[in-house]
């Protein structure tokens, strides 16, 4: 029998993003990346981002502020997609031209170090600036709204009730480019200095993972079951 | 024989921290609390935080850009810390005045909704606004330091090797007073409506938990102790 299998690996890799004045190491050049695979299997590992944006029109509050909101992050082809209550703080400011810098941040584990100093994160993360588009089409959105709803379990979306016209209208898909974009990344052992090598204190990387529980049904689900 | 244990809720609960224009919840307000102890909890579980602040110095960058950047938060009283290189990006525009709005994020779990408008996260989040303090007496910075150290590995800051004069240096700490702050949460299942209680679909949640894993020694130091 022949494989049907697609080989996903296959395709060319597509050229680095470009470095900006915002998206350029200043520090640790090392851990950095504009390398556009890491930076979407980042973005597709992401269960959560902070959206930071300036908020200049906070009712009673003179100066502009800066805002960061948690929300969950994904990916459809070469843009970020975020959601949120048309009515929400974030989407108005961003609809109205706002301009974004999106962080997404996965721990790895913790990097204990002999020395105090050199004590670090694993992690990878990924910083993304710009504006967003509207995603204003019915079926545009709903089919991203449908790959938000894959993120969060697969298969999902072909069986729940799919949203109707009112709760179409109150919510709101924004679409970033990934253009302005750049990966973090720190992996491996502690660096300590040589000197410090035999001060005794255990030393590695504690690992850190985000894990599922077991599922908990609704209760009001499992009284309807019986 | 006489137990020695002090009730550690004994102590009477401090006040709220006041409603601000930027902590009162513009929706769903029941998710909202200003509450010290809950806020103080968030703190010291998170492992990271998300500082947001506007560079308008970015070289090559014509105009202020929200940047978002993470970092490890710990709590000593009633003041959140953060550190970095001093020559970070972070600590050089907030140590010259500039206004922070700090994030903290715990995912505690998707929750599957029978519609899907109504799928959401269980989650304990803080946002703290404010400018912050430079920790530049050097018995304070050290205790501080040390403290983010406890918050790592209970012990350990006595056990490392201490930082010198040269890394104390290199290494900023700035204080936020926890004054402007609230916290959201949201817990439990599904709020779906009731016309949609019997479609066929599982509902429920399913948690998420930040997990340690075994401990991997520094192969460095393996090889010394052999």
């Amino acid at each position: 029998m022949t494989s049907l299998l697609v080989e996903s690996s296959a395709t060319d890799s597509p050229a680095p993003l470009p470095q900006t004045p915002r998206t350029r190491p200043v520090r640790l050049g090392d851990r950095g990346s504009h390398d556009v695979a890491l930076i979407h299997a980042i973005i597709d590992e992401a269960p959560i981002c902070h959206v930071g944006f300036v908020d200049d029109a906070i009712k009673g509050h003179d100066t502009p502020s800066p805002m960061v909101i948690p929300t969950i992050p994904w990916r459809v082809g070469d843009e970020l997609m975020i959601h949120g209550a048309s009515s929400s703080r974030m989407i108005r400011r961003l609809q109205e031209g706002g301009e974004a810098c999106i962080t997404l941040s996965l721990i790895d584990g913790w990097v204990l170090a002999r020395s105090a100093f050199h004590h670090s994160v694993n992690y990878r993360s990924v910083m993304l600036f710009g504006r967003p588009r509207l995603v204003s089409e019915e079926a545009e959105k709903r089919a991203a709204l449908d790959a938000l709803m894959e993120k969060i379990e697969p298969g999902r979306s072909a069986k729940v009730r799919a949203p109707n016209t009112q709760e179409l209208k109150a919510t709101s898909v924004l679409a970033f480019p990934i253009a302005e974009a750049s990966a973090k990344r720190r992996s491996g052992p502690p660096g300590d200095d040589p000197e410090d090598m035999d001060h005794p204190v255990w030393a590695g990387v504690v690992p850190l993972r985000l894990i599922a529980g077991e599922p908990e049904q609704d209760p009001a689900q499992i009284a309807r079951q019986k």
